[in-house]
């Protein structure tokens, strides 16, 4: 089993090179020198690679256990989340007002980058709770906050999403779970009843207590979404000293046996099984939905970075292997000597274009988290406006890209190794079971791209994302400007006309009051597919202008591995994405037939 | 869990409609009446839907047991192997002179795409057993095949391949097994010394005896190729009189854990750990290889048609998901009622392209299976040698393309299933895990890009390929006349364009002397993948023209619903594959560069 190394180097190129530690410099920032920033890098991938990383694969076999209510973690699990929490690390992108460390998203989600390819089963514990505590900080009563914020933060108590039913998945109107008021004498709280599936590190004891934000509707609640509350559950009551109580009426029922991330309990949770389950209003009545969503938008970019730690990992798998298997002798080499895999081009090709996307991926995940910087912190609010106009195109974009690719990325990986990558032993498997959720959770992908295609660019007419081409542009007329990278800036420019002219299509389209809602959904995906991969190559075509710079001065070969990366993202990946607006203008509303049904 | 059902109206439509039933008019196929072949695919249907199919997921979650030497298989296993014995299948595509029934490759193909599509992990024991009468037809000694054959047609003992070793994996001239001529005393037979790894079926109780067909190498051969002979080694030896004798000197040493199928043994088979194995020469000394090349090439045909398999039942088990799974409004109905998520255009658009993509590689497949029939059957030597030239190149694409895609197809089949997907139980998963393997074995598919990209258009200078695109280019010109197909003939046309811009290309960077071996592994997969889309948009476009002409008469939902798949596979899929040609263009040659590599 080959281990993990966190990709310092990458990082650093991003954080430093591509967004000259934009984030650095604004309030609130300031003690956040470069050299902390690079030092908390290196601390937490030695946490990832010496600590996280070595359980991932006996997490995977031992997978967790349910008896008599109470889950039993592969071994190690609770010592390394307990590592982290004591490291400080559950904190680290939480404002230093609610007690974290208040350093910028873009070194959160580094950190998270590599804790989730160290160990995805792990690394979704704390990603879970940052949901809960995000909920919370904005939406929660003062009482709530100071009872529950503390120790979530510090993470000695950790946190789950409550919203999946067994009938409500992607539509969440249809939650049934009842929260009763108690009578005026008992208190203000609430009794829960219902079940929850699919709830992530519902039930184990890594934590002393476990806090459940749950979507409910009270008995008198309206239908649909205007009805359901978002309520706090806690597994263990908290005593008004802020010691643990009695337990509360919430039980785990089972868990799911489930194609990956063995060493995540995935529960089902009874509500109510008794007298019911104690809970507290969180925000306002009836607005549960938009609470949750608060959150979710964050949750959404962290599983877009979790798609990017897994990828990364799967390159580093591949390529150990490839430098390591002596099979068939090297094309060049006519002398016939025997050679590594790595010598062979088409294997090459597989390396390069697992490494390239990786490296796009994560340069665009990395820069959406710079502008969530500016948006929260920028001092003009026209700053933090435009900036959070990006955001939440970027967004959609960040999760679902980022998570279709790093599974076809870890499927290349498991082909580098041949036979040998479907061997369980190898590891190669595990990356490529346990990443196929990601497109999945935290609303599909195909939600993702109904989200882009349809709310985020039909209210404002697309001019969010339109600004995004017009950088894109600049970028491509820098590149066209440069006397090596010509070829990549033309590249670059028929990518940029390209998701203009399906932007365009889907506007015009999607606004016909007749048919707008199935245009909007018919050429969502190839939408968000043809930005994703546009957005990436400019961020690649970015790339290959720094490390060209570099090179100027500099002869790291790290330095030609990105050129080569941006070289294959624009002209070898990016035409598969320009595909994307053929099929737009080919049409899709032969969809609307009922003939395809026919099996 | 959603049962299989043979799809028996996919196959009528293709072997029927779109080849006409050529085949069945070759000569040795008189007996083979349209009505013969209608009710071998119904029984055949019903074995795989009602014996084989029930035990897809039993067999996943029991997998193998090895213990003292024996492996025990999944419940079910051995009765429904018998079943399948018993009722004459393993004899359909063998030639009557064999004692099989000598049914056209067409329908042979059909019958394997349902019992793979049933249970993949069982149908792999016949594909083996299929591979060593190959061989053993072609290339064994009259006595050899006196004794094995009869009983490996009626499939009472079935057959392994073993090519692997530890170091010897798509490059086999590392083979290192050895086998010592016994003293002449003593027979003419050999002793086999070695290991061999990724044995399928390679040891089990479903069949009387295990004929194992093995490269290894004489003590006096050459290094390399040349030096490797192919054997003969029985589980049990034979004696005289046919009856089975004493336990040979090969053991099952270990059975993999793997990814998928885990109803199929994979096993690590030690020989000689005692006095050696027996072995029998087949064929020529220093031809091994050549000889399992004969029926390599037959086994990648199958390898595509087990993808095409899976593929359907992925189709089928998504559409019965969605059809069910009620979620969400219909954006049409704008009473806003509720609706199955098959009403949502986004999940039609996943739906339509798997159907599409599984539609278009059925046909492909069979064409070729069809030119397959005409290589070996037709009365004119220039007949047959125009089809096997086309088989030639149709091969690599139809093994690499159709399983690629299946992969791609098996996992938009999980993401149909949101959450549920996930969830072993649903059975999605177990297809998207067990097709994994099929782009990796018999060849992996870069070793099926090379064959094309270099020996088979390499050695013609394209003439098969450049045939094949004619008649691309001749269905384009009648969907173009055809006054509601204009759209499919123009695209098609620009598919045509490509693949022959792509070919020649390679052609002539592959002809180079100092970068030819380069260029023709650096471009390959490109190069397939375009054929592939550009030959499966042309199956399609003629599936277009056939279902066009079948609604002047018939208002079949059958018919729109190829028509929709063939408007999918040639306007929404094949401008994917079209890129390939940018990408080919655009060069690849900096993978020479040893920068990538740095990580």
């Amino acid at each position: 089993m080959i281990s993990y190394v966190a990709p310092l180097r990458d990082l650093r190129f991003v954080l430093e090179e591509l967004l000259e530690h934009a984030s650095l410099t604004l309030p609130g920032f300031e003690e956040a020198t470069p050299d902390l920033v690079e030092a908390v890098l290196e601390e937490a991938g030695k946490l990832a690679g010496d600590v996280w990383a070595p359980l991932n694969a006996s997490g995977d076999r031992q997978g967790c256990r349910l008896a008599d209510g109470k889950v039993t973690l592969p071994d190690g699990f609770i010592e390394a989340y307990q590592a982290y929490a004591e490291g400080g690390w559950n904190g680290i992108g939480v404002s230093d007002a609610l007690g974290g460390q208040g350093l910028p998203e873009v070194v959160a989600s580094s950190v998270q980058e590599m804790l989730h390819g160290a160990n995805m089963a792990l690394g979704l514990c704390p990603m879970l709770t940052a949901g809960a505590i995000e909920a919370l900080a904005h939406h929660g009563s003062d009482t709530l906050k100071a009872t529950y914020l503390p120790k979530l933060v510090e993470g000695s108590w950790t946190g789950t999403m409550n919203l999946t039913e067994p009938q409500a998945g992607s539509d969440l109107s249809r939650v049934r779970t009842r929260a009763v008021p108690c009578e005026a004498s008992e208190g203000d709280h609430y009794r829960l009843f219902g079940q929850k599936i699919f709830i992530t590190w519902g039930e184990h004891e890594a934590a002393e207590n476990i806090i459940h934000l749950v979507l409910a509707r009270k008995p008198d609640a309206p239908e649909g979404n205007k009805g359901i509350s978002l309520f706090l559950v806690p597994k263990y009551l908290v005593n008004d000293d802020g010691s643990l109580g009695e337990r509360n009426d919430v039980v785990c029922a089972s868990i799911e046996h489930k194609l990956g991330i063995h060493g995540s309990p995935t529960c089902t949770l009874s509500f109510g099984e008794g007298e019911g389950a104690i809970g507290y209003l969180v925000g306002e009545e009836g607005r549960g939905l938009n609470h949750m969503f608060t959150m979710m938008n964050e949750a959404r970019h962290k599983v877009g970075i979790q798609g990017i730690g897994l990828a990364e990992r799967a390159c580093q798998h591949a390529l150990a292997y490839a430098l390591d298997r002596v099979q068939g002798k090297s094309p060049r080499s006519r002398g016939g000597s025997e050679c590594t895999i790595s010598d062979h081009l088409d294997v090459r090709r597989m390396l390069l274009s697992m490494r390239a996307r990786t490296d796009a991926l994560r340069a665009l995940a990395l820069y959406c988290a710079s502008e969530l910087d500016v948006a929260r912190r920028a001092d003009e609010s026209s700053a933090r406006e435009a900036a959070q106009a990006r955001v939440d195109v970027l967004i959609p974009v960040v999760k679902a890209f980022s998570t279709d690719q790093a599974v076809e990325i870890a499927s290349l990986g498991v082909q580098v190794h041949g036979g040998m990558g479907f061997i369980e032993e190898t590891g190669a498997a595990q990356l490529f079971r346990d990443v196929r959720i990601a497109p999945i959770y935290e609303g599909t992908n195909g939600i993702q791209a109904l989200d882009l295609a349809g709310r985020k660019l039909q209210r404002d007419g697309g001019a969010a994302l339109a600004n995004l081409i017009d950088d894109v542009e600049t970028t491509a007329q820098a590149l066209a400007a440069h006397p090596e990278l010509a070829g990549l800036g033309e590249a670059l420019a028929l990518g940029a006309t390209d998701l203009r002219a399906a932007m365009a299509l889907v506007l015009e389209q999607g606004g016909d009051p007749e048919r707008g809602a199935d245009a909007v959904q018919a050429y969502a995906t190839p939408l968000l597919t043809l930005a994703g991969h546009v957005l990436c190559a400019w961020q690649m075509g970015r790339a290959a202008l720094v490390a060209s710079a570099a090179l100027e001065t500099s002869d790291e070969p790290f330095y030609h591995a990105k050129l080569a990366s941006a070289d294959y993202a624009i002209r070898q990946w990016l035409p598969v994405g320009r595909a994307q607006r053929a099929i737009i203008e080919a049409g899709m509303m032969s969809l609307s037939s009922d003939a395809l049904l026919a099996s």
